[in-house]
């Protein structure tokens, strides 16, 4: 039975004057966009045209939001108190939502990014605030978090609709957590291989972690990149192979507004 | 008969740990809050308490649009580019309409602030993308503007609603213009003559210009300020006379989400 | 013998239209300003108003650098890269050399500022790093830290002049850490106890703890604060009794260009 | 007899993760960098290195001052007031020479950015507040200009040393003006029409105008971009050719600290 699968990535990261990664190419391939809120990147204009474009293709929309850190690109953690990080969560959910009114789509989801991703995973008192900012806007948007990760629990007892996603390009360890980047084999960059790993998760919930052994993974979205040609290469290696194999490409949500 | 007159005020405009105005005392002063978005004052955790006080006084929110200048306070007026304008104007709403639902209220109307304020009231250009980008989120906002300006018309020929405004404390030219703040009399300081002005102008629909003539001027909303004692006792001064005189104060639209 | 002490407070802290403390009543007081350089605070015409108030007064300048970081008045810890943390350093004091020599005065000391300020106090990576940007700068400028830090030794041993600072207003634990904030008593509120303390600083070099135990402080500056009245009043109470004992207060530098 | 010329163009106009233009490509063509500041462009750590190149490579260094426009790029006109834009002019150089001084290298000239150029050309009080700003760091600070604008004139007056500068790839109207960037032909495409164009005017002094006249431009600088692959390949067709003709490339001033 095809579970079908979904592909996100991260879009909308230009800002002003500056380029990021290729969106278009992108939004051929994925059937989510994880679109930046103007924290870490995105000035409005940048952003309502990357929404356009998600709106044309029928690419679901989920918010992408971030520490106040834009020359830091929201990659550097920050200790910012819960009532302010709940604020914040909320302008950047309202922003992206005016936007996408504008371009004809709607935000379906959240997904924090760079630090606060890596933060909330395991940090209550972020996650909480951040939680709390997503339902005082909508309860009913989804909330996507890294696979295996503390805040997915969390998040379903505060009532909060998760998506769990897997990153197509980074090792496993055998407990489920992703290899730091500082360690040798962090990320993969064979296309192929990972294009295999992707079809072994989609159709048998399983990856091999980096000691050889399989581990379950219950994730109904998969994390490409755009950032470089190389990048975009592997994420259309993906979906093909996914295609290939049966698995249909589509979003755990309805993008239609 | 009571026509009613709707005082509004700019709230929300501190930013990080700076404060300004009076946020407290103006709430029950006004019956229309012109809520700072972020581009000129106001982060998140400032306007959501801002938010949650307008929401708790039942007095109707609008966003206070401006030009992305915070050190220059919106106060200087910039070539933005019509495209680059209303995707920000769009921003900013949304941003307060997300905050807003939070605070259990929502965004009634828009104000742009300052030099985008003053350009749009005869600038076509700038005047079509702030309308556009209002449309573009919701056609049933309110646009609140210079009474007199050309900026209405063209709004209510694009089909949007809109509501003109007077200054309590700014004197006026015969024609229905402000006086330059650089020419003297500009701004009036005597609480008693400002109430007295406003007075006449809801019960008679006339303000006497400078030169002693009477203008009729139509407005259903009256500004005031906040940000210094003086300027929340004259606010105070002008409510309280215009109840005193049977005028009642209230939104010309409904505060209720 | 009198061996003089300083004063020093946090000024130039507005930003834009927003006012911060009372920088003209606290340069009749200090002996050194630490100036905010416009990550934390501080624009432009705002840090050299506050510049030639100095330069007029013969009060020294010291650059008050901080993390990027506006909204939060640079009081949220960042992760910062230390090639990163020392280019910003670098440029905050630059920043603030080129508008002290457009005031007639001269930048002679960096005093790091809220989360930096605390972080570097014990945490070497972030401490090399802003002892690499000042020195880069100029090795001559003194860095003023925290009586007793670890920082102070390690910027002596990099070959930067320091100067330790005690805090006027705050207890201190037997061992000579800052009480912490969250702890009843941490912040003391009578001038008159807060000026009899800095008087035994500065005469017998002790301060009490809040075990009553006498803890031995080596500090030539005190920090006092002018950001309400009552802390205006305080920091004149302690200036008055320091120099009614017949101390000198003086920066620990030349103020002169 | 070769009377040199200089080669500039903008560099360090990366922000954050952001990159822009080849700086390392360009760094082997320019005897002159000018250099962002952070108001438009330009993060503390992407200038520090961009000026360790410039060092390297012994290219001066000019700073490359600009309205507080980031998003925009400088590129929109703001009314800012002639005392903000002095004390913005100074902060952004002070930056730049506190960097370049850590990189080993000093700023020898300021060359205003893209809407403050445009402006200053003819607008005499912002002119005067630029000039105010750089006199007021160091009066022997070389101001670069378009040649003919009345700047070069109202600087020269206010006794800043001035140097003129022509664009490589612009036409020019038969009275030294460029041809507007709206009307056709304004952007010249040809590296090897442009390097002939270049050579005469370093040893002739003279360009052709739009309608086949001769100009007579007294220009010591030449400015090329380095925004495109294409535009490296027109600076270097630039340079060689000058080179190849008997035109030494040499900055207007000494590199040397």
């Amino acid at each position: 039975m095809d579970m079908g699968m979904d592909i996100n990535s991260d879009l909308g990261e230009g800002y002003g004057p500056w380029r990021m990664g290729d969106d278009a190419a992108m939004l051929e391939i994925v059937s989510s966009a994880n679109i930046a809120c103007g924290f870490h990147a995105g000035d409005p204009l940048t952003i309502l045209s990357t929404l356009r474009g998600a709106a044309a293709r029928g690419v679901a929309v989920g918010a992408h939001v971030s520490y106040p850190d834009r020359v830091g690109f929201g990659r550097r953690r920050m200790d910012v108190a819960p009532d302010e990080l709940t604020a914040d969560v909320i302008y950047q959910i309202g922003a992206l939502q005016g936007l996408a009114a504008a371009a004809g789509t709607r935000v379906s989801y959240v997904k924090p990014h760079g630090a606060l991703y890596n933060t909330i995973a395991d940090d209550a008192v972020q996650a909480d605030a951040v939680i709390a900012g997503i339902r005082a806007v909508d309860p009913g948007l989804v909330l996507m978090a890294l696979a295996g990760a503390p805040i997915l629990e969390r998040a379903r007892s505060a009532g909060l609709p998760v998506v769990a996603e897997a990153f197509a390009d980074r090792a496993y360890t055998p407990t489920g957590a992703l290899v730091s980047r500082r360690d040798p084999g962090a990320v993969l960059h064979d296309p192929d291989r990972v294009a295999g790993r992707m079809v072994r998760l989609a159709t048998e919930g399983v990856i091999e972690a980096v000691d050889g052994s399989l581990l379950r993974l219950e994730a109904h979205s998969i994390c490409v990149h755009g950032d470089s040609p190389a990048a975009v290469a592997m994420a259309t290696a993906v979906r093909r192979r996914l295609t290939a194999e049966g698995v249909t490409i589509r979003s755990f949500v309805t993008a239609a507004p």
